[in-house]
C-alpha cells in the first residue's frame, strides 16, 4: 500500500488539504465514508448492491484509514496482524466456532 | 497486505466466519468500528486521544474492508489509485486549493 | 419530548457535561451511538436481534439528537414534519411507489 | 411525537414502503443519517457548520428513529427516560463531574 499512500499524499498536498487532516477529522471522514459504502446495501440484498458504486466508497475508506494510519506513523499491515494475535486469545477457536456471538459473551 | 488478507481469511476459516461474511453484514461491520474509531475522539481533541485504541480500532476498520475488498475480488491499492484518478477530475488542482468545499460547491 | 429533553438537560447539567457538548461532538455521538445500535443486527437477522440492548442504544442516538436539536433552538417533531414535505416533492408518489431507489434514480 | 410518527407512517404507506423497513435496514438508515449529519461538521468547526442542512440531516436521524421505535412499539420519550434512569448508577454525579471518561474508567 505504500504506493497508494503515497500518491494521497501528493494529492492532499498539491491541495494544501493537510491542514484539514487532524487525526479526529480523518476518523471523522471515515466513519462518514463508511455510511456512504453502506447505504449501497440500504434496503436491499447484496445481489443487488452496484458493484461500481461499492469499489468507490470502499477505496474512500480505505484512503482515510492510510492517511489516520500515517499520521501516527502505523504500519497498517503491521496493526491488523498485531490485531489477529489479540483476537486469538478473545476468540479461542474451541468456543468460536460456528457462532457469531462477541467474545464477552462466548 | 497480502500477508494481512491471508492471515484475516485464515483466522475467519478457523473459526468458520466466513457464512456470516456476506457483503452487507462486512459493510455494516466496517461501519461500526469506524464508529468504534471515532468514539476514541469524543469529547476531546486529538491530542488527548488515547493511541493504543486507535491502532486496535483503525486495524478492524482495515480487517473488514479487506475482507469486503476481497469478496469482490478488488485489489486495495488499485481501487485508491483509481479513485485518486477520478479525485483529480472531481478536484482540479487551481478551485480546490486550500479549501475543504466539496466538489459540487467548487 | 419536552419532559424527555428537559431530564437530559437536568442530567448533563448535574455532571457540568454541557462543556463537552458542543455541536461538533454532539454530531459524533449520535453517530458512535447508531453504530451500537446497528451492532446489534450484526450477523444477524433482525428477529434474533436482542430487543432489550436495541431499547437502549435507540435511546442514545434519540437523547443526542434532542440535545443537538435543542442547541439549535430547533423542535424535532416540526422539522420532522418540514422533511417530510421537501420528501414529498422528492419522491412523488406515484414515481417511488414500491421502489427503494434514491430520487436522483426515479 | 406522534403527529410526526403519524405523518412518517402516512408518507411511507403512500409509496408502500414498509416492505423495505424492516428493523435491520432501518438502523442501517439510521447510521447513514448519522453520517450525512456528520458530513456537516466535516473539516470544520461548528460555527462554519450550514445550519439548514444540519436540520434536515438531523430529522432523517429522528425520523428513521421515530420509525424503528415503532416497529418494536417502544414510545420513544419513555425509552429515553429510562436510559436516563440507568445512567444515574453508571454515572453518579460525585464521580462524573466535570469529567468525560466513560463509566468503566471513572
Amino acid at each position: 500500500m505504500k504506493n497508494a499512500l503515497s500518491e494521497l499524499k501528493k494529492f492532499r498536498d498539491e491541495r494544501e488539504w493537510e491542514q484539514f487532516h487532524n487525526p479526529k477529522d480523518l476518523a471523522i471522514a471515515i466513519s462518514i465514508e463508511s455510511g456512504e459504502l453502506l447505504e449501497e446495501f440500504l434496503w436491499r440484498n447484496h445481489q443487488d448492491a452496484n458493484i461500481v458504486n461499492i469499489k468507490k466508497e470502499l477505496a474512500d475508506v480505505l484512503a482515510y484509514s492510510l492517511l489516520l494510519a500515517d499520521k501516527y506513523n502505523l504500519d497498517p499491515e503491521e496493526i491488523i496482524l498485531e490485531k489477529i494475535n489479540e483476537n486469538r486469545l478473545k476468540y479461542p477457536v474451541e468456543k468460536s466456532r460456528g457462532t457469531s456471538k462477541k467474545y464477552d459473551q462466548l
